[in-house]
């Protein structure tokens, strides 16, 4: 394996807690096992299309495995869709040296490394959402933190709803896919899960919760925000607009909780997690696998084995095509959701 | 001391994280130490209306220290907007040979409390609200744990808002009172803090947030849910209604996020909070305070000391008339907020 | 699927977070999806062989998902082992008419299992060990929940270790597993792991303390209880002997902290994590797995797919034979150990 | 009030929860109110001794507000006991032109403050210990991270207790005074609390054990590592020897587990919670009582009002003499010991 080379790295799109696990854990090995020279860049693709760049040494990663966000923060540029921005990107690695580059992200960023690698860089692409919906990895780091805090936020409510008699409805992150709301749900232990891979009836949902509420409890209804009640996505239309002048597409959460207390007659509160969901400490786990995919990324660009993207199987770190890591979204499926169902009401 | 009593306990208002610690020291030592039966009444002064009881035994609050809520429901019933309300309280209290009454709650809870002392019902007073704004007693419980999940969430936003440069606006409670925003605030690091008592100007808090934002942080701005723009209240209304027609008052803190996007140019959101502040297991220093809450208060019940409540002055116990407990709200003194403003930027 | 069964259930061995949420998902499911009757023996095998039985309904295992422990309570004892035990309990199977068990446990409860399957007795397995050393499946619930504590530990022991130039020994869970010691030692950024799979050089260990003193941080030693110095057990014995007069084999935590003292000349200190890693409420991550096997556990009793364990392969339940599960214990393989290793000093 | 000083600042005795945010608060406000500039001394007392020194600026105290530790490290250096310390330190002091001294400690580094200020040194003290025993203040910052840690503990050692029907011994810090045992033990409901200000009768102890036991549940026993049986601490002496050769003092802990397993035949077991309790990110309450004592003792420097320490007093914060502060330990008086025995058992 070839040591001592200079290693870019990156970190796009949405935060996400682990991604300076994942720094850390390349760095670390990339400088005292291989003898490479880590270098950063800042803001996603912005960094090596602007030249704005970081060293990432020793020192500069000590204490940062327990750190949400990114130390090299992050962006949603596309570097295709800037002019001459392909072109930028080649010459801030031709200037600085960078002999292969770590792109970590979710289906943006790798999307771009997966062209990328075609255009003659090398690349090597790390796995991150919080949403876990991408397809060739069993898990994503940031997904169990998620998760974690929406089931905290759960408990905590819990004791509320059955104080007051109230029915409480959690909103959730998951605009295409439900797996926080799936795993949240089952682990808060809610009478309600609603994910955007199902059009819910709002009938059904309040059967639930009458059926609840007639066993002396109150439920708990934990929506992910892009679920749609089978009415369609217009139901959720308000009339606000916000300081801009546009019009606002309110909340499912909001919405269901209004119309849970119109059609049932109880008292019918939301509660929408929001970005809370993805910042702050990663979990032990979540720490443990950002730093396996940090160790074993460097060790695929040592090797010259660009075009990868490092995943999860099972318990063992793997390497798949980034272009089957961006065919398609990983969404809930229906004998997952089924499955789950059975501890509704 | 008169031993062998028949004590009733109630809990009213919004639920509250130490309102099962109350009840459980209360009744272990009315029951190993007075001799006293301990009669909990449900959903607040709706139970000795509606003559709805449950015995708490010592078997009743074992393992219930720790739960938030209370085992006992809450609700908002004043028996004096009842027709017969303290007639039918007063035949219950009679039917089932209640000696004394401990009331735990808010304003409004210990107003009837105060009432009932001249109306011939004996009553102890526990204070309970996790706005910490009542005036007679330095700290109320709730508030403490109310406090340290929003700080919580505040650690968890920071990572987000450094990552994406972005400012968070993050909700607390708080409606007429800025204790918990204040607290959390100062505990979270926020650079802007404003609470009910004082109206902010907008131009200010952009201020604070392009400075910030100049030297290469990201700002944390924590707003009180009772916080006013010095426009006023109707700033806040939007055209959205819910489901039953009604116009909303649109929340501050998302309000807030769309003026500062709208003025700085700078990316900007809100989180609110809500519910997940009030309710799961309380804080250690919550359960300390709320257990010597009701320690003292089956003392005072025993004694025959009624019309008073207990409150903490200093590490003291101590009992104050009811009617001083709900003379004023207690507010966030100015040169408290002034002292926590140095801070801000 | 035959549906009306007498299913009844006991948990075994040490307690384990998590427990409680396998004891719900069966229960419920087996209530309203299967019409079963579910019957809870107390105190692992005991209860069967003593009849010491408590029904499990709907109203029972609510309010238990997010409760560590057990509410059936445990015990280590073989019916095997006990005159007459194998007898006994089937004569309190057939009085309670009984149809089949889940038994849940670890090595030696599943080992009775798989024995009783043999002697006529229908039983399905699920796994639970919060070392995470059951061969036949890719994780346990409980062991999630260990780690997140071990690490949150870590984390604050770090501070301590930094503010004072300090060597920080932590001593956690695993006899003849390192599973712990590697996952909250990658996850807490431990400087040193050391496992019981692979006895450590305590001059290998000091030089890694001393690399990191020279790099003027603190370092922290994470050691799973059942790892061994070159020199052999013999080395951790004390003079000590305990209240029974027994001598004591010393934690090989405090063992080896004293050791870097006295080789360093650096001071150095042990923590002992005992029993908190095992108790308390399960992580989300256990939650949900918990849950799932409770699910397919009751699945597999109403399918009459007898002599099986549920097991979670990648993402999937599956069912594996009883005979394999305890055929051999899951140690940290050598590879995964020296993945870990990159990060030391 | 003169502005534009230099201002030393240091942090002596054992780390402590709530340091950074003292140094983050007074450095913050000190620059930006007061013009001053601020320079940290590394390692307590030893820092301006040796001359070690390191600036405090807006950049330096950026993040650290939730840190565990201290940034400036510390030490329990004496510079009295040290061979011309006193004239070392001022001429440090002189070298780099410091106007006064902010000393955040203990005992011990604020009677060092209290003899400089009579040695012409111009001091303003910070209180700090974990384990509340100053007497000048109602709370020091610390303490209540010390209690949250620990309750958290008894939280999850209750439902391992349960499970197997044991008793679990917890000791908790707290050489001379029972601050941390007394809230702890309350907060967790522990069904025995013993402190260093009342030798305990081991037979009482084990009379609330059986009683518990009795009743169906399993006893929690919080034991500060300072109380001492009624036979004397020579109880305590074990055989064994250290790595130094010294007889060790067995911990109290681990001797009364063993003595009530010995005396009520059934299981106990000891956790020794150790230095987990003083370490890691402040609580809220904590973060706001240290940011307070930061700032108002910058103020106290800018007003020249030095021989003065910092403190708590119902919910103010004010200045009291140095003299007044290490004339006496704050030990648990005997009535708030009585007031928690009433649930005992």
């Amino acid at each position: 394996m070839p040591a001592g080379m200079r290693v870019g790295v990156l970190t796009g799109g949405g935060d996400c807690p682990g991604l300076n696990a994942v720094l850390r854990a390349a760095t670390r090995k990339g400088i005292s096992v291989h003898q490479h020279e880590i270098l950063g860049f800042r803001s996603g693709w912005l960094g090596p299309v602007e030249g704005l760049t970081t060293p990432l040494t020793l020192d500069r990663v000590e204490d940062i495995l327990s750190r949400g966000g990114t130390i090299l923060g992050s962006s949603r540029t596309n570097p295709y869709k800037i002019d001459d921005g392909i072109a930028r990107l080649k010459a801030t690695l031709a200037e600085h040296r960078v002999d292969a580059l770590i792109a970590i992200g979710g289906e943006d960023t790798l999307g771009v490394a997966e062209q990328l690698t075609h255009d003659g860089v090398p690349v090597v692409g790390v796995p991150k959402t919080i949403d876990n919906d991408l397809d060739a990895t069993d898990y994503t780091f940031g997904f169990d933190t998620a998760v974690h805090i929406a089931t905290e936020a759960i408990d905590r409510l819990r004791t509320t709803a059955e104080s007051h008699h109230r029915a409480l409805v959690v909103e959730v992150m998951g605009r295409h896919a439900g797996w926080i709301a799936l795993h949240s749900g089952l682990a808060g232990g809610a009478n309600v899960i609603l994910v955007p891979e199902q059009p819910f009836s709002v009938e059904r949902v309040c059967e639930w919760v009458e059926q609840r509420f007639e066993r002396q409890y109150a439920p708990i209804i934990v929506v992910a925000e892009g679920a749609v009640p089978e009415g369609g996505k217009e139901l959720l239309v308000t009339g606000e607009r916000d300081a801009f002048g546009h019009v606002r597409l309110g909340g499912v959460g909001t919405w269901l909780a209004d119309e849970i207390a119109r059609r049932t007659g109880k008292e019918s509160r939301a509660v929408v997690l929001g970005h809370v969901q993805r910042g702050g400490t990663p979990t032990a786990y979540d720490r443990v696998l950002a730093t396996r995919f940090g160790l074993h990324a460097i060790d695929a660009i040592t090797e010259g084995d660009f075009g990868k993207m490092v995943a999860l199987r099972g318990t063992d770190i793997v390497r798949v095509p980034l272009s089957e890591a961006t065919a398609r979204l990983k969404t809930v499926p229906l004998e997952r959701y089924a499955e789950a169902e059975v501890l509704f009401g």
